[in-house]
């Protein structure tokens, strides 16, 4: 790292690429070195946004004054930028998935750890505010031991067909933030996982074969539950909720609402809905992970989540997605 | 009824009776014309707090003066008392349960059937003013139709012992008033029931084989899913709660607090806790069942929830206990 | 005070006299002795609810028997049942206000004084259990040493015009209850006052020369700074709200609402608004101010707040009227 | 404006100026062309934190590609910037005061209105995202025609004692604020005012003949009335709260919580506190305001909040001041 910050290649000029490179300018120990997109005028419009400039692949690699990469391409370029990425040394900050099969996930997993090469899997809930707070004062034992987790993630609505028919659908796409969830705030890993599920929303999503609602029970192997429900319907906006019931109290995290704002007339009192989706909700976790990044790879620490986390939820939400089909709790060994 | 309102007939002098008792005689068409309890004393004095008088079971049933009879007297004595009334054509409120077994259960559900004596099984959380407010708005469509529901319910401290296992367990005696609320909030009877469980607050549960956390997930004929959680802990009071998620929106009922105060200083916003217990929770609840009943003799209308739903309620609770056990999830019919 | 229980006569068959007699009844240490109003079928209907008789004002003050009174007459009729009830020695409960003028008062105030009869003037607001607890729990230090005071007090709709020319208007009939909270919250007597008013509501209000929405300020001898605001309409129910800041931290008390029930749509999160009026609003202080007055009677402690406490409540908003009316705060002495 | 976004120049290396650097950068149609403070090593690193430049005042002046200066240098410094900025055809967003005395506002303000330049005094409650969604829906009619204003505002503990008397006082530092909020929701300028104050956190405020506690009464021609408390003294973080109740409804803004973790235990249940002070309660304010100056320049439209708002809302904390010392209430024309 040069005494002009940590130099980050920026791969992605879509949403997440241009909410990571107004977090890396404004980061003060940090600076956008270049920017990849098979899309050259978006690469080109956000470079010139934020002053930095359009690289190809090939360059930011072989360019030994970049320190990092932030991996915001689509998912399925993801595998081979990891490869790639490692096989430089060059530390990675990767959105999920690693990748979109479990196969594939697996091998990336144990190549980024035989490598040591820094790798951030970014599981953005992580570094929100709210979520870090729970789990920070569960850590401390302001509830006890836990003993009853709840989690909630509704999304304002299902994604595209198609990618949902990619992504493998809700177990692996939504509920696999809550799997992260509870293998974070509880520091176990389940023993079993029960999942029933349901479609609501859409008919297409049923006559593929999916569902846009599901609840899931993960036992822990301490007696903890774990109750996660999603669904891809919520009239509200994004609704990401948890609790964590222990011993001698309970942490509860509620949902973000744009402005403290109270209406009050002849129907009651009305406050904001909450903040309509990721891009909004999780802002302030997308600059501290980002902080987070910059400020361990300064450090020389390693990083978490990793590359590890990754596999194991995705290993869990296959399990449930085999509960689901089957109407059987599955063992996790 | 005569001129003088409704002619009730108190059984069971104890902390439910005497609430019933103070209901009955503050409500402006109810009189209460006599109370029974084994223990003298107890009687006694409940009768001149509320000028009323002890009488004998036998007094209280060849009494044609008396209209109906409040059942609040130990759980062993409901099945005999409950037949006394349907002989004697008094209508009956009694306090849950019917009886501990289900082979009574059922052939008192029958018995009561085939009486036409009006019959209201006191599951007070349906008169409370929250939950009913929430099944009220919900049957209105405020939330469109019901997608998924949670429930919560945590006891401040497990029951002693021997009444646990006189009971049956968590299921038995916590989950199914949360069973009675789904069924009640759906209308709708499981298609399937799972649950899970742990022995978490006090070893000699667990040497009795019984548990004090569980989580229930039910499966309803529509897709709409169920997540009941309890616990014989909590250590910041009596919680129940509820959320319906439906395709508009979400109603959600709160814990109720003794005040609307909030202490602010270094650390915090710091609210009550919740009521302590049912009889502090429910106190109104109590109030509005009593006035239910009342006024409903009046009208002459049928009563609910009856008898049948206590039976339903435990035959849900009977097939989680087998979930529990076996690790399966249970079909229901 | 007979072994039946504090045998009390009750002075008004209205909406406050039903509200005391079944607060009466339900007592398990209180009688409801005899009902007394002009209105012959008001008293005849209570006396049938509640098990009660009529009476008439002479038997009332002759029965020995009789240990107390509940003046809840039409506020004209308070004088002389106050007057008669120190005469032959019988303890008062009154609802205020003592009297309509402000020298009336103050020789009610002396001759309840010189009598030594426990008397206790309804200030219905400190029986509340939130108001209370605030109060409590800023003696006990949780906020320090005041120094701000915010009270809010709006109702739903003006009262009828002849009722307000009757009452003197809203700093005599609404702040004075705001009046009595801060000289209770702060335990001083305030040394200025200024008030600001405009009628907003309807214009008879202002055709009558009065306000229906004022702001009061009042400074305590030890700096203590309080704001009182005012309205005779309030879109959302009626608005009971009071903050208080100290050196330490702040006591805040919110709205009471029917139910904790939010729905959350489109449009955000809707609570219930506030309950509509004071006979629901202070339903639970109505009876513990009931319950506060037969046990202090029984201990034979004094009664808070007195007569005392409405004469000078009165006279600060009597000065708070000649400073609305001249422009310039009013020391008081 | 170049192709390049707009140029901004940015004066003041501080506390301010470091988050208005950040702002620029990660704005995507805004760039930082040099930094301006007389500390060079607090200047220059600011400029290699955002890949600015240190540059002279007299640089920034005269360079024609600079559009606009950011002032965030001490009060002291503002009178002269302006001028020079005025002088250069540069626009300007100034952080407040304008200046110390109501003189130099006066001719200040003149001078902004006579050159035609693009002013924005920097009153940044007017952009926090509550204080607007407030006032944006007072607007649209939700609460009908203002009746009461309430305006809270206590900081965590008072200013040095230098800089209190610098600023001249708790009301033309703090108040002022209010002051201009309330002019903002009502869109109204007051025609009286009548001020009291204590000092209550430290001995030498008051020796020095200054108070930390205020509560001001505005009166509105419309007959609305507003009340401001004040205190540099909050146990419990930055308190900053507004509150319009109007004809049809109330809107109620309440503080802004690190995070929605509420933590439940045998005490209750305990929220953050809010932010601690204005960093970080107007992170996004500052986001916004920058933005704001930014959207609006390229659109070529006026300014708001201006010069104008400055010296209005000074003229009433002077008046403010001579009533409090006074004890009249001030008449403003």
């Amino acid at each position: 790292m040069s005494g002009q910050g940590l130099q980050l290649a920026l791969f992605g000029a879509g949403r997440m690429g241009t909410i990571h490179a107004a977090n890396i300018v404004a980061h003060p120990r940090a600076a956008l070195a270049g920017i990849c997109d098979p899309d050259d005028g978006a690469a080109l419009a956000l470079a010139r946004a934020f002053r930095s400039r359009v690289r190809t692949t090939a360059d930011v690699f072989d360019d030994p004054a970049i320190d990092a990469v932030v991996i915001a391409s689509a998912a399925s370029t993801h595998p081979e930028l990891i490869d790639r990425a490692l096989a430089c040394g060059k530390a990675v900050f990767c959105e999920k998935p690693l990748a979109r099969d479990l196969g594939t996930v697996r091998s990336l997993a144990a190549a980024v750890e035989a490598s040591g090469i820094p790798f951030l899997l970014a599981f953005n809930r992580r570094f929100d505010p709210g979520f870090a707070s729970l789990a920070s004062r569960l850590r401390k034992g302001e509830a006890g031991a836990p003993e009853l987790v709840l989690l909630t993630s509704r999304d304002p609505g299902p994604p595209p067909l198609d990618y949902i028919l990619a992504s493998g659908g809700i177990l692996r796409e939504t509920t696999i933030h809550d799997i992260d969830m509870a293998r974070w705030l509880t520091g176990e890993e389940p023993n079993s996982v029960y999942a029933v599920g349901a479609a609501r929303t859409d008919p297409r999503i049923a006559a593929a074969g999916h569902v846009d609602t599901v609840m899931v029970t993960l036992t822990m192997p301490s007696g903890t539950l774990v109750s996660i429900n999603n669904s891809w319907r919520s009239a509200y906006g994004y609704d990401q909720r948890a609790e964590v019931h222990g011993a001698s109290g309970m942490l509860q995290l509620g949902n973000v609402l744009p402005t403290p704002v109270i209406a009050w007339n002849a129907g009651g009192g009305s406050s904001d809905r909450p903040q309509p989706f990721f891009l909004e909700r999780y802002a302030e976790a997308y600059r501290r992970e980002l902080d987070y990044f910059v400020s361990r790879l300064e450090e020389g620490g390693s990083l978490s989540p990793g590359a590890g986390d990754g596999l194991n939820a995705l290993q869990i939400a296959e399990a449930a997605e085999v509960s689901m089909r089957s109407g059987l709790s599955v063992r996790l060994s």
